[in-house]
């Protein structure tokens, strides 16, 4: 090796990552040397900059925890977790588009059928969400699982509150033979992302905006279709014109519309105003 | 702001830290975002790959602590710590050039004169180093404070050693009227990097040398100079083509002469043989 000047040491680095014993590492880790050094070069990055980065990350890592993941948060507010999401989720134009997963999906959520109530008696307007799942074939998924997770009407999540007993705001609901679907909760709110940590303190040096608008996460992994991880917003919502996570999208914002008290969309009845929205779920067919 | 799509989120993203409330914070953020994302589109990194690099940036994060900075490690073997230091160091010809500070510089050492002996009595080889310290402009700087520091003849750092009671090969030596000085200590051994965190593991997936060449540490701060951090580099050393922290510069790289007992460059005289190197310190005078 030659030994280093300002002009070759991007190509230096570059070359000693592709001895990577997988040729996919070493076009990883070549490609992140030259865009590193990229940026470092166009902004002509200072020593006590890269010392306030270098503490920022460690920071960054030591906050975060199996309930807290900094790192994630971090990506998100770059826009990096939303432009990987839609990398690799390329879906045709009949398909549902995917957002991110977010921080706060927990694994094994309880089974749920139509109509079941995930909200089981917490304070909120209740809400209906029904539709169908469908393939972009056209034909229903029978049996398929909407595995379903939101914030409480004050914008919190299981993840966040101290010792849960039971499953709370979050169910895996089957769709019926035919497709459809019914899911009885809340109305979500939308929330500030954690302003504690790291990230908190860079967004404060801006003026960027630290909530999302209220929405409704789902999951659908079906056999023969594309994992589709999504949201629903709600029409008219605070702050969906400026997700700090970039993950609102325009198909994904449905009307909450507001019903009296009387019949509901399960085919029972209600003693209070409630919510309906609808959507259809469209998963992509795999070849 | 517009809903996202693979094409415009890197705008979207960008555009949002142009708030930011001082000018160069927004440079370096919007920089940021647009060469993370460069990055991202021109791997497609899968989601599978984010999340493992989430998980490796978080570990790096939790193994740093005060004796350990493993974020500083991996910018160093990544080329970034080195293009960092040359991009502020920009010295003329003359001047002796700069090299990485790594983590294992140490405050407050404390002051030996002319041919103090800054081993004290630890095993290995005596090794004298003499020169001058002057400007580019030719001038002797008088009394220039030498911060000197090293790895013993194992290839370890008072830093990497619990519970140490003296300062262990370290001193600021103080440079002679006529700008002379001489560090009287032990010659260092190549050293590995320390290879039991994420970095180590991420090492030892490629064919990459995790050796360092052997070498002394110097920092010098006089007032109307450039600040000089540089190493001296033993010529013919192990791993001077390999330096994994790409740290080796041709003008750093010394003979380690061989004399017999006799006379030694300090004007005493030794029983032992000894190695002898010579190294002229020139300072980037500041306008
Ligand atoms: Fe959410
Ligand atoms: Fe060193």
């Amino acid at each position: 090796m030659a030994f280093v000047n300002e002009d070759n040491i991007t190509d230096l680095a570059q070359q000693r990552w592709n001895t990577a014993r997988s040729p996919r590492l070493a076009e990883l880790m070549t490609a992140l040397v030259r865009h590193l050094h990229d940026f470092a070069r166009e902004v002509r990055l200072t020593e006590s900059e890269w010392a306030a980065a270098i503490e920022w990350l460690t920071a960054t890592g030591q906050l975060s925890d199996d309930k807290r993941q900094e790192f994630i948060l971090a990506s998100d507010v770059l826009g990096l977790s939303m432009l990987v999401v839609q990398l690799n989720n390329r879906f045709s134009d009949k398909a549902t588009p995917a957002t991110v997963l977010g921080p706060f999906h927990i694994d094994d959520s309880p089974a749920a059928e139509f109509g079941d109530d995930m909200a089981d008696g917490l304070p909120g307007t209740p809400l209906f969400i029904t539709g169908t799942v469908t393939g972009t074939d056209g034909n229903p998924v029978p049996g398929a699982v909407l595995d379903v997770w939101q914030a409480d009407a004050e914008g919190y999540y299981e993840a966040q509150l101290a010792e849960v007993d039971e499953a709370r705001l979050r169910a895996k609901y089957r769709a019926r033979d035919d497709g459809t679907y019914c899911v009885r909760t809340i109305a979500p709110r939308g929330y500030s992302i954690p302003m504690d940590g790291p990230v908190g303190d860079l967004i404060r040096n801006t003026g960027i905006s630290h909530f999302r608008p209220a929405h409704v996460h789902f999951l659908l992994d079906e056999p023969g279709y594309a994992t589709l991880i999504t949201h629903l917003f709600q029409e008219g919502a605070d702050y969906l014109d400026s997700d700090i996570v970039f993950g609102t999208k325009d198909a994904l914002v449905v009307p909450f519309t507001e019903h009296e008290a009387g019949p509901t969309p399960d085919g029972g009845t209600i003693d209070r105003p409630y919510l309906h929205a609808r959507f259809d779920f469209v998963l992509e067919r795999l070849p």
